[in-house]
């Protein structure tokens, strides 16, 4: 699972700093999340490829979050691109995408679809035999979903030494990874854990962006292994808080600790701030397990 | 006059190249003509002040000329700009810019102004007491539209020499700058002439992209002094222009010929070729004052 920021800075694209977008490499599928003005550059300088995208999460409609979808989805278009697109997110997405293209007379030669979303309770927008994802709805001053992406469990690792100690057939090793017990010839019933090893432990990840202090979230990401959740904030800030609707960094680590997330990772800063450290200092009076989101910074998961 | 080249290349956005977009600074005014995807990165990044961008000038509805504005006329708004923004452009400009601060929910505080353009013929959109903005129509593959700038002349240059020796009271120095003789009290009559030197001679600025080699706007722009003319392609991919409605360097250099133009300058240039040297080298075996824009490069005419 590889986490690539392209993009954390709130409000604005400035010489130096990119709106919200990020993508997201789980079980080799690659999800893009959020889609400020530039992702499309963003994409190319970071050498991530274009057309592994199928997927694209938008979090809400503000502009700082989905101003670069009609120029991604132009681009796809130039490029030739064949294979189907998707796109999530809040009612109306659908209509001025294609208003867009349809000004510009310059149709995709690729399926798009768009799967609008109105809901407010979590559900599940995208699943397929390897991924699963949820909505987390975040409360802002437009309708906000944020995005938990789980892994389906792997099969069993087969036990070599064991399968070939009783003789088994290869013909049995899926149904013995699937978890199943078996039979022998003679009668003998073998547990199927003693011909297998465990999986490692699938894998989650939590985007909250953009959000105000909201406990209700907890149960929804409860235990997840990496939480990025958006701070705009520095507590000196905190009375910003309410009329922008976001949270700072000791709120995202109160949430963090809440959820018992293995890990934070803190972004959407407000570009007052000269010194972006000060969120992790904050954070991990809360939270000790933070990092900080930059442009171009990769995470490995 | 100054030319600043925010973005010259065609298509898509890329690493190190951007999309159509520049800025002509004239007689004080800065008038922002197209406006790609990132336009706003751009004018930050050329330390152009964005608060005295005032009017706007789209071509067209491609994608590469106009999918920065919505991210311009927003960030504005975040700015509190309080002065009023025009823009001119394709119908459709004004429909698909409202429908994205709809969804947004973020209207602008200052007054947004549209001026949706569909006529075929040329004609005049902007007029103040320093410069007229004349549409040039183009012939591509959707509705588009050149811009000329050209400046008003200004007053006669006062001779203070002049004026002393015949000891004309200041009262009168408009009326001479403006053109008048002047009757003196012993009945004789001074021709301006001897009042006045000629003012500097008024500039004009021609910008054409995208369009087809097209000698219908000859006319429209004759003797200008600084024509941008596109040149997506060199003359061995000439037969690329019918389909994409695109032109090649030799044949911007015969348009600025036969208009007699003091200067041309390429853009548009297709991403395909690694040197543009070689436009201005085919463009300059027809006319000779041939410069390449470039993204970032000022020119001082």
């Amino acid at each position: 699972m590889n986490l690539t920021i392209l993009g954390c800075y709130a409000a604005t694209p400035r010489s130096l700093t990119n709106p919200t977008a990020q993508v997201l490499e789980m079980k080799n599928r690659m999800f893009l999340i959020d889609c400020g003005e530039g992702t499309q550059v963003q994409l190319r300088k970071n050498k991530l490829r274009f057309s592994k995208i199928n997927h694209i999460f938008i979090s809400h409609l503000h502009g700082d979050h989905f101003y670069g979808l009609i120029g991604l989805v132009s681009t796809f278009a130039l490029l030739n691109r064949q294979n189907d697109l998707h796109v999530y997110g809040p009612k109306g997405i659908k209509e001025v995408t294609l208003l867009q293209l349809k000004l510009s007379n310059s149709y995709t030669g690729y399926n798009l679809y768009f799967h609008e979303l109105e809901s407010k309770e979590s559900q599940v927008v995208f699943e397929d035999d390897k991924v699963v994802v949820t909505t987390i709805p975040l409360i802002h001053r437009v309708y906000t979903n944020g995005y938990l992406f789980t892994e389906k469990p792997d099969d069993r690792k087969l036990n070599i030494e064991a399968v070939q100690k009783y003789k088994i057939e290869t013909c049995y090793y899926q149904k013995i990874k699937s978890g199943s017990d078996i039979t022998l010839d003679d009668g003998r019933t073998i547990p199927n854990k003693e011909l297998t090893f465990d999986p490692p432990a699938p894998k989650s990840y939590a985007f909250c962006s953009d959000t105000v202090y909201n406990e209700a979230i907890v149960p929804i990401i409860n235990n997840v292994d990496v939480l990025y959740h958006e701070s705009t904030f520095l507590e000196s800030e905190a009375h910003l808080c309410e009329r922008t609707m976001h949270a700072t960094a000791r709120q995202a680590a109160a949430i963090a600790k809440q959820a018992n997330a293995g890990k934070l990772i803190l972004g959407h800063f407000s570009t007052r701030y000269g010194n972006i450290e000060l969120f992790k200092e904050e954070a991990a009076t809360v939270f000790e397990n933070t990092e900080l989101a930059d442009d171009g910074k990769v995470f490995k998961l």
